[in-house]
């Protein structure tokens, strides 16, 4: 029989990816999504959607009889800056709704959740790489839900809910939304060079980051799931490489048809410098590492998009 | 002309002694308080008294005119115990209520914003005395609640908003719930020995606490809305003293009457075993200092009981 799974958010760029595999997979796939950044184009067929909030108790009674082996939280309003526009949502959006679900995980005796989380738990950091264990130092709304959320996986951890809290770095690739301009690096610059063979940079162009490719976070969604770590447990999901934002303009000037006239401006308040995690972590525990490089999932995600 | 303050419950305990103490230094004092663990015969004369949930926008909009001096934000959930039983209540009255009221202050000018928190976002320790820099480690849904506001006054204090969050550790005093039989060392034991001259004490005697009494309570906050301080900071308020509950035993058992029967049981799931603060940082900063030992605070607790 096949098993039956919930992935919150499968209307966005990540959910729909993992949602995707999963039903690939041979599970039963369920998700709820308020469709409020995501499309509901983006669910992958013979996903079961019931269109609703995640934090809204109401909306999980649909659920009371299914037998769900795991739940995959990835919906959430998922941008640090736009977390300061309306705070109290993205509170309920990332953090109740992970209290929602932790408790119908209790209440109907699911015992594995795995969970979005975010680089931006650590905020800015001088190290070369930052390390699970590391400081926190949350600078966003944003980040201070989702710790909270982490914080409470590990306590739902003492009820036998086994939990796993993947911290994404910059995820990038073909189903990124295209139409969003404040989140996501490459596809704000891919998005510019589509519209007018133009770029304008804001801040210097040797910021960084530490890019991952969607197949790639999807297979560490997959692993977590069948991984078999009892209690709480969180890792990075990076590539451990520095890519500087004129590496990003280098490639896309390379692979673009026209030439791409680029511009700066000054930067966005409270954007960090650069971030690179380490991943020795979840290759240890979960067995997995990157597989694209940065200029690979770049050359990919400009095909699907000319 | 008299300032306006907001005290957040001032049907409580330690929200009605801070107020009656404001009152009596001649400010203007409003409240919000949805009666739900406090009483309304507690809110002082003169107190301006709106019923309702501080995680209510709609409740703000009652001071949309009101030009207030500071917010002291007292209300909320305040037992890590009980936040088992309703986590989402817990998250909204000490969490989604802080979010609320700093985006109050920022829309309508209150630049001066403290906070209850509590020793309990340091869970246990194995120093002899926590101090503020610490690790976090919280054990309960409330000392989650209580980081994720915290770490909200922070970032509201790059909109101009000065802000204390004061770690309260063991409040006790004249004016405690004495029917609350989940919260309250002190006021539990001393509950007991009222009722039927005899006390059981769920686990060791050996566990200690830090007791604060509530005139020193009152007078950290009095010291808080007085200072200076730019930006945000948090501070212990904690006697730097250990009592262990051999030591609450003996006073009661001195101070009482009658003689009080002592019985053990096993104790209670998630309890901490000990923690005391150290003080130093509230000195140096706020010139603040405990003036009752524990033994003249208990005194004057049981002489207002008998």
């Amino acid at each position: 029989m096949k098993k039956n799974i919930l992935v919150t958010g499968a209307a966005g760029f990540i959910g729909s990816a993992v949602a995707s595999k999963l039903i690939e997979l041979n599970y039963n796939v369920y998700t709820i999504d308020n469709l409020s950044t995501g499309f509901i184009e983006k669910i992958p067929n013979n996903v079961k959607f019931i269109k609703g909030n995640t934090y809204d108790k109401n909306i999980l009674q649909n659920f009371s009889k299914v037998n769900f082996y795991a739940i995959l939280h990835i919906a959430g309003q998922s941008s640090g800056e736009i977390s300061f526009e309306n705070p109290v949502y993205d509170l309920k959006s990332n953090t109740e709704s992970t209290l929602n679900l932790l408790q119908f995980c209790k209440n109907n005796g699911c015992n594995k959740f795995i969970f979005a989380s975010t680089m931006s738990v650590y905020g800015d950091s001088k190290k070369d790489y930052v390390e699970e264990n590391d400081n926190l130092n949350p600078k966003s709304f944003y980040s201070i839900g989702k710790i909270a959320s982490e914080q409470y996986m590990k306590i739902y951890s003492q009820f036998g809910i086994n939990s796993i809290a993947l911290r994404l770095f910059n995820v990038y690739g073909p189903g990124q939304n295209m139409t969003n301009m404040k989140q996501g690096m490459a596809s704000i610059f891919l998005s510019q060079a589509l519209n007018d063979n133009s770029i304008i940079v804001k801040g210097s162009l040797e910021r960084y980051r530490d890019f991952v490719y969607i197949d790639d976070v999807v297979s560490s969604f997959v692993l977590a799931l069948d991984s078999n770590i009892k209690g709480f447990d969180f890792f990075n999901v990076c590539s451990k490489s520095m890519t500087k934002v004129s590496d990003i303009l280098k490639i896309i000037s390379q692979e673009f048809p026209n030439k791409i006239e680029i511009s700066q401006e000054k930067g966005t308040p409270g954007d960090i410098f650069g971030i690179v995690g380490c991943n020795k972590k979840i290759l240890k525990n979960l067995n997995w590492k990157p597989t694209y490089s940065f200029n690979e999932g770049m050359i990919r995600m400009i095909n699907s998009l000319l």
